[in-house]
């Protein structure tokens, strides 16, 4: 019996093509392309603008069911269906986000698709990759200090050392950070306060280079920032700290989009990768907006399920870069189904169609919530070696009673290959320009019912509630000018509800509204459900324990 | 009247060539050149153990006089130096150290030379450039993270929370992270402890990389890190909480010499950036070798004046690295001398032939120290535009004088073509082969022995002191077996002593030993007289508050 080869084993085999071969494959001369490595590279700005006058491609969004422990396999998806639409001769380009390289050394694995839809080179890819996140620590921090620094000479501004909302960013899981008192040891350091650290990923810079659509745009972003409020309550602005220039030097390369390719040479923008919880989750509005002049097809992922992360895709990413998804893909697997049905993770293997049945409710949830959004939809079942023709007839019978079609996906073992049929499907539906796009609220919508818009059409909860100083908040900030801007739901990918326990489709629940927060650089209004954490801390025996060079130079112990 | 430009306006105007041509020169392979962008590359480790077995070029080093207000150049003179050694037909590298992105957001201006003497691309070079430090801070932080982390699940190693030395890094001037209190916020965020940050330079595995000269080498070294103390007073090693192997992985790019070019498209390696305080001072061992393979010269630098930054360079990175230095070329100016013989900042410009002769005894007594290494001597005077013939004639006859023979250096407005009579003289003092180098002191010399061999020979001081408890401690790493580490002295780069203010060649003083330091890892023992800093902050109105991209997208405001 032939051994299952790992992710990284497959990944290493790859034949890669010169990272200038796969851009000029897209038409980008070899000036436009900077590399980092001979199969890494970033996309120059100029070139970027010269595309401006393109037409743009086709839009197709990966999304996913309620996430469950069994695994839905959605960068995978992504990555197979961009090398399946290659393959049946579509010009297509696979947007993804960059991982974050703290977490790496928390639990084995990485995040770069799996078995024979990878984008490589992984490693890279997951540790120090180009650079970027390692911009963003240190745009970040460089205003933190700043802040620090204005008010040890003097505090002209009047800050209140004790609203001060900036906190710090680090690129590591490191739980002794997040509270912290600085400033400590006498008069030379400053005066003593409460602070943190928060993982770089959760970094308002973070959300704001993915939603920036220019240099320009990322400076003005940036110096929105509210940085904290003095004794008078009055906000402060990073750019009342005079931050906002320096802020952007440091990231005028991080805001390039990263060229990679798939195990199949296919090319692949991997840039930015935002919090899918207290952020909006999607790679850069840069790399997707450049993806779509330089391909015909462009394939993207959105974070969590399709009730966090396609919401927030459509209402967040496509209404602020303006733009118009052609298809949404749908991805659900046997097993996460058979435990939307209640079965546990250790009789997975079983067959049972019944509980796939049963749990194809989250999945018609889905569907008809995607529709909401005039979007059409295909759906990708991604195929696990135990699972049974019956139970992927369950899935495919179901999509057809609800007006969409199940594709059965084999990426995973047969790369692009196994995505085909998907492939022809989401072409063809994306070519017959079908999809009337409209985000599920308007801008204008105040800031309490756009709440409750998503939390009745997407998460079909009966209400929101919430306490008066939340409720006050939404006032102030309406009163502050920030009425206009979008939601970012922060609540539980596990369910539609606020509860990680109720799978399938529930209802009759309400969502409870536990704390508000202002993103004013990246411009939208984080609602926060339940507990959310911005900065991990490590497991008893952190993968790190076990991570080295081996024998011949290369790693071991990550993935 | 023509206008002077700037440093960054000449670097601007610079005609590069990519950095595949200048490696191809080198005879590196493209396939060993890892490019960053069209202008940096990194070398591969396989290509330069592939060298093992070439004859080496001879070892040129740029050291200074006392440092002053008024500046003196090394770096600039290191850079005309190369560039005149290849204008006469030497096939010659440079290496220099990687400056640190922090700074430069506090106080104007840059670390890649000035005038016609600089490496380029002088932005890139000055901020994230490969990412070295990026991936330094990372590790640094890694093995902090662990550290907490195992105290949080449990303590099996029964570390002395109040004794753990290894602290956090950041490249940033930041004085509120000086002294913290971390772990706070209840069970979930660990046991609150006094902890703090260093600027990322001052960090052991900065050092620890600018020593190290195989991979292997760098984990070993970084394994025996004492990162604490148990309750029992027992060491606590990084090897002892697992962290050498991801701590390698994370820096397995950065161990790689960058190579960029100066102005006249000759190689230069720019590779680590180690305090001269804390640590030794000067770029990477790895460059270093690897350009003694590459080119028949390799002029370098070591920091501060020659009584820290070439003993250094001598006592640990030539006897540690197997480095055997051909010529040593003292840096001087006029302006610096005129300081050292008692003139003020605003008196520079008016001649003062008997200030420079007075203020020669301070060069005078760096020629003589050097002697004592067995290194022949060549001094350069670095020339500005306010200087006189007959200022500079009082150094050039000083330097006769005593043996040595010194040259007007017009590199800073002429490039190479300034610096042809010294290359000639240095090429020729370099060929004859008449170096006899060797350390001051042997491995086998007690620790305190050791330090009052410098003291007394470099400094001249009569004697060094310290308290019983800092005897103590010299004992007890002698008991711990790291008696035959070399010292590494921490004192102010301003005079001979330890008083800054001690200009010229002050004698009949008492060196007073503060604290004393193990760098395990980086195998050496800080010897620290005086405060030392190793967490800047910024200044009243930092640099930062300029900087910023201009309507060209150019960066402003930062040289």
């Amino acid at each position: 019996m032939a051994t299952v080869k790992s992710d990284i084993e497959i990944a290493r085999e790859a034949k890669m093509k010169p990272i200038l071969e796969i851009g000029k494959k897209l038409g980008i001369p070899t000036e436009d392309l900077i590399p980092y490595g001979h199969t890494k590279a970033k996309l120059s700005l100029d070139f970027i603008s010269g595309l401006s006058k393109k037409k743009d491609g086709k839009l197709i969004l990966v999304t996913a069911i309620n996430p469950t422990p069994a695994g839905e396999g959605k960068t995978t998806t992504t990555v197979g269906l961009g090398d399946g639409l290659n393959r049946i001769g579509k010009k297509t380009m696979i947007c993804l986000r960059e991982p974050s390289l703290g977490p790496c050394f928390g639990m084995k694995g990485g995040a770069a698709g799996g078995g024979y839809a990878q984008i490589v080179p992984m490693e890279d890819i997951n540790l120090h990759f180009t650079g970027d996140f390692h911009a963003i620590t240190s745009a970040h921090n460089l205003l933190s200090a700043m802040i620090d620094n204005h008010i040890y000479w003097g505090n002209e501004l009047g800050l209140d050392t004790r609203r001060i909302s900036w906190r710090r960013v680090m690129d590591m899981n490191d739980r002794a950070l997040r509270d912290i008192v600085c400033s400590l040891g006498g008069v030379a350091n400053g005066f003593p306060r409460e602070a943190g650290f928060d993982i770089t990923v959760a970094s308002e810079i973070m959300a704001i280079l993915c939603l920036a659509t220019s240099i320009e745009d990322l400076e003005r972003r940036i110096g929105q920032i509210v940085i904290g409020h003095k004794r008078d309550k009055g906000q402060v602005l990073a750019k009342d700290i005079k931050a906002a220039g320096a802020m952007t030097v440091l990231l005028k390369d991080a805001l390039l989009p990263n060229l990679v390719q798939t195990l199949e040479n296919n090319p692949a923008f991997v840039h930015g990768g935002p919090f899918a919880n207290i952020a909006h989750g999607c790679n850069s509005a840069m790399a997707t907006k450049a993806g779509l002049k330089l391909a015909d097809y462009v394939v993207t992922e959105a974070g969590f399920g399709a009730d966090l992360g396609a919401e927030k895709f459509f209402d967040i990413k496509c209404r602020k870069a303006g733009l118009h998804p052609d298809v949404t893909v749908i991805v659900a697997t046997v097993r996460a189904l058979k435990m939307h049905g209640g079965v546990g993770k250790d009789d997975l293997k079983k067959e049972n169609v019944e509980a796939v049945k049963k749990g194809l409710a989250n999945l018609g949830r889905h569907i008809e919530n995607v529709k909401k959004f005039g979007v059409p939809i295909a759906v990708a079942v991604n195929h696990f070696v135990t699972d049974t023709d019956a139970e992927v007839k369950a899935i495919t019978d179901f999509c057809h009673e609800h007006g969409v079609e199940g594709f059965k996906c084999t990426h995973w073992a047969d790369g692009g290959k196994g995505t085909e049929a998907l492939a022809k499907h989401v072409a063809a539906l994306a070519d017959k320009g079908s999809s009337q796009f409209h985000p599920i609220y308007d801008d204008a919508m105040p800031l309490w019912d756009k709440v409750k818009t998503i939390a009745r059409e997407i998460y079909r909860a009966d209400d929101i509630v919430a306490d008066k100083s939340v409720r006050d908040q939404f006032k102030a900030y309406e009163a502050q000018g920030y009425g206009k801007f979008p939601i970012c739901m922060a609540k539980t990918q596990y369910s539609f509800s606020t509860d990680p326990n109720l799978k399938g489709a529930p209802t009759n629940h309400v969502v409870p509204i536990r704390e508000v927060r202002l993103s004013a650089g990246a411009e939208f209004i984080v609602v926060i459900c339940g507990d959310i954490m911005t900065m991990p801390g490590l497991p008893k025996v952190p993968s790190a324990e076990t991570i080295g060079l081996d024998a011949k130079g290369q790693i071991a112990g990550l993935f």
